[in-house]
């Protein structure tokens, strides 16, 4: 699924051209279209139709930038490989997203992390890189709290309501969720927390410092097709009010917006005034899916404030969230090596 | 909805039988088939169908006992009309919940506060009375939080995931909610906050002292049909183990259970052990919908735990509710008067 | 929410601009963002906001051409004003489709219905006129049906899965429609059974002799949000193979592509070869919501072809079927009068 | 799926318990519950939780009446395997349905079709026997049409609108149908056309004569959790009025109702009124899932009638369909070798 996205969001792109496909041995040396069944809306985009799908192997075919999306079980040692052999693996896998010397990008908010990248490149000896983006979940909170650093986040505790295409195809059976709420997703709990501090965190020397804040997630999942929702409460080091907060969401803007990067959102991050907004159904394509949407910023009588926030899990989350990151690094010139 | 819920609830029931039913203008003088469309599963039970719908006023006519789920634009005036009467109104409207005379019953946590009936009859002159159920998201936390009072809960932030059935008839849209989720639930939110502190409070001479507890909640409508899932996270004044807080749960019980009224459940909170229950379409109808489901107790990185919770809210968040408060009053000894 | 579709469907329309918006007394003196509530997705379009609503009367500040999405209890009265006062209305509502002298226009399919305003004119001594789409299933159908008129349609059966968008705002209820299917919709077999005689019928001098088709429907509401699909069985008075039939949809044109009318698809008949397609959630947004997917075209065993048609109910099937009967109007002359 | 509704179903049968549990051989060894994972509303029996699962092979153990819900691919050789040896076999699978000598059994319609199994022994040379029921769409339209029968059926054209249980689990991929129709399900139009002609053949000597009737289906999956659709347009030999057919409906029994087998609903086809009625989520559960609703009778203006019809596609369409094909060969005697 994501790899359709990643498919679908660059077509047309006016940096990046696909070239190259690769896939596991079933599919190898077949045409995409023989290989696949297109599982998003729309039909399969033409200039991939007839692209035949090469192995995983850095054989000198590989082009130098590649998206990776694939299954964490393989993930780890075709990353490396083809790192190792000069390429810039920009990758939406959980596999190195954790790794000290490995960036966990989120562009208008940690694009100073891309320095991790010397020091990955000098102490793995590659002549090529890796960058991640977070989990899908992840980056829709992060990008609402990314505004709220400077404010000093001290404790967030979010719940998630999390849309199926989150978990690939064919992903959740419908008799889990037709008409159901599933209370748990694998793993996505550790991530959010964990996540969170990495990419909030400061790049200090050659390392990143993680945000000390304290982090608390409850992972749903709700029959929505696409947008993960989060309901976040958060507790903050300075007194501000909400005028203040939602300011500085409005006003939230980093390297993508500055540089005008192709897929960058001119608003990354957009104050909905509406009672009951945003809503996955009806807000999650706008933007062509690249802002996350927040609304009912309120005073938390536990902690200090609570709001909604909706991202597009396959893109901002996903695909969109890796072009982004490539986009940034060309911007920023780390692709000239 | 929640007057078909009454009419099914009651349906068979060892100690009450409906005999009169009350509605507005438009439908006095009809049978009740006549006046309304059954809009729940199966068909409209037998025993109501020609029962003529009266007025809602105190004629002398209305039988001692009776339930009310009437709109809260009306609720205040004919409930108080019917209690000075001499009858027993044992309210799922909101109207009555937090004045300090009436009890905001959860019969298995604060049969206690039926004493402020006393207190009631005694101020406002009434020959009847007026007792009340909480608000079915509230009830379904509470009732999770009821085995936890003994710890000390003094802080408590919840998200909810609610069902249409909530909403009543029409209620919802379905251009709303068809595979999506509404963050916003009108006046839900101040309600969870402070029927909460309430029913954990004390009773305490003539009044309850509420809980000191701080309650923070975020509502969401979810497109489930029945089911109002809540996700969790409690800061407790004790030092517990999560093994201690599932078994206090496990253990829960009170009245209703020691003099096995009709409708008590055996165990009204279910703790469940598989990684991703209680589920509301799987769960929502065991124990005839009067007991309260608990899954995924771990610790909270921010506060102490957390948990999710599920509960049928048009059962024992409104019509069952109502019902066993009827029971506890008839076995307490409070509609001998 | 027709309104609203119009209101979208005409933002940047190269020919039509909105400059005048009509409705109840109640949002009369209003601006249109006082008024309503925008329920489709995204925001509300920026050129519509300020337009001040104005009362439903002929008072020479309308403009000539008027859409029309009025309910049916005031849009024969209101409609017929308008066209007595020189105005042409382009409606969507039911009130005049089965009118004789009312064309009743699928663009591509009746085109030559138009002629019919002559004799409408003549006879009702108006200075404007009124045209009409039909209802959205019935649209659906026939534009499938349009390319098999040349083989002599004989009968049809047609059973249809209606989205929930077709009965508007708040229109169904989602505890009526969520997990469930509804085999029931007010009216809309009788319209679909003589609509499509009435549309696929020929000119004949001063009147529309109908297709002697007979025609049978089954109408049911599925908790799918835009799209209707239909399942139909034809019998066909000519001998004609299945490869003729999807030959014919797929070469199937008619004014609106000839003369590229800015609404029109380049394809209003796409035919899928997959064998699960089409799909309302998959490709009901595909061509702008203008053309209809047809797929698993196949022998019937009663009758002699079966297959599944898809459209927009509210884009092909509304707003925009007005759009492009005014288009066609325009540009056939039937706006200089 | 099916495995799990034979065991919620035959818990407290009053004749048959379940004492033996057979699976592939990834499960043979374990308990039941560690087997599997319950997948049913509720939690899992617990008569069967602690059985452990057999080979299936017959080597003396099993008991002599068993029953079948194998996949394809697996269950013909395995259930000739223990009819040889001695064993009934009445099966949900659809291997042998329309093998010449298998009854395929709707003990209201063709009881007679269990002479077959005479032939079947003779010809076979077997101990034991098998006999079947119809796939789960088929048999909810053959319920309605039984009665009808009396009137000679001619032609019948039905489109379906089937549940997602229906596929088993995982079964069908929320992506593909959350909010969505998907207008094809594999083979189950062709069962549909040629099992309802066998069924409601008559037994002549030695074997079935199909109805000469024609059928033709139109199968879709709607999101709905449990109850297949059928909308059916039927022509009759017979000059017949909508009272008369209702009426026969109505009245329609079998060999079930007349000995009162245990699983036998009292009125196999239940006539609503109601315009709106059967729905599958209001209605599917009542009458132990074992009736099927019809609704809407009334003129079709192509064939004769048409009529919306809902079963339980996993009890009336294949557990619960199994256990009364069971009761009536006890009742009838065919049990006794």
């Amino acid at each position: 699924m994501v790899g359709q996205q990643f498919i679908t969001f660059l077509q047309d792109h006016p940096w990046f051209d696909v070239t190259w496909l690769g896939a596991s041995d079933r599919s190898v040396g077949k045409t995409f279209r023989e290989a696949t069944s297109w599982r998003l809306s729309g039909a399969m985009p033409a200039n991939v139709r007839n692209i035949v799908v090469s192995e995983c192997k850095p054989d000198g075919k590989a082009p130098r930038l590649m998206f990776s999306s694939m299954d964490a079980s393989v993930a780890t040692e075709i990353e490396q490989a083809f790192a190792k052999a000069g390429h810039t693996i920009v990758s939406n896998s959980r596999n190195h997203r954790m790794d000290a010397d490995v960036p966990l990008l989120v562009p208008e908010v940690n694009a100073e992390h891309l320095k991790l990248l010397t020091e990955q490149r000098k102490q793995r000896g590659w002549k090529g890189q890796i960058a991640t983006n977070p989990n899908c979940s992840t980056i829709v909170m992060v990008m609402a709290l990314g505004p709220l650093k400077q404010f000093g986040i001290k404790r967030v505790i979010v719940t998630t309501m999390q849309a199926i295409s989150g978990a690939g195809y064919p992903g959740v059976a419908s008799m889990d969720i037709n008409a159901n709420v599933v209370p748990y997703i694998g793993n996505e709990e550790e991530k959010m927390e964990s996540e969170t501090q990495k990419i909030l965190g400061d790049f200090a020397g050659s390392r990143v410092e993680p945000l000390a804040a304290k982090v608390s997630a409850a992972c749903n999942r709700v029959p929505v097709v696409d947008g993960h929702m989060v309901a976040v409460s958060v507790e903050l080091e300075k007194k501000v009010t909400a005028a203040e907060l939602i300011g500085a969401m409005r006003g939230f803007h980093g390297i993508p917006q500055q540089k005008g990067l192709p897929s960058a959102p001119p608003c990354p991050v957009i104050y909905m005034e509406e009672a009951d907004r945003p809503q996955p159904r009806r807000d999650v394509e706008r933007e062509n899916g690249m802002a996350v949407f927040v609304g009912r910023l309120r005073k938390c009588p536990v902690l200090d404030y609570k709001f909604i926030a909706l991202g597009h899990n396959t893109v901002r989350g996903a695909a969109g969230a890796a072009v982004l990151n490539a986009e940034l690094m060309q911007a920023e010139g780390w692709l000239n090596y």
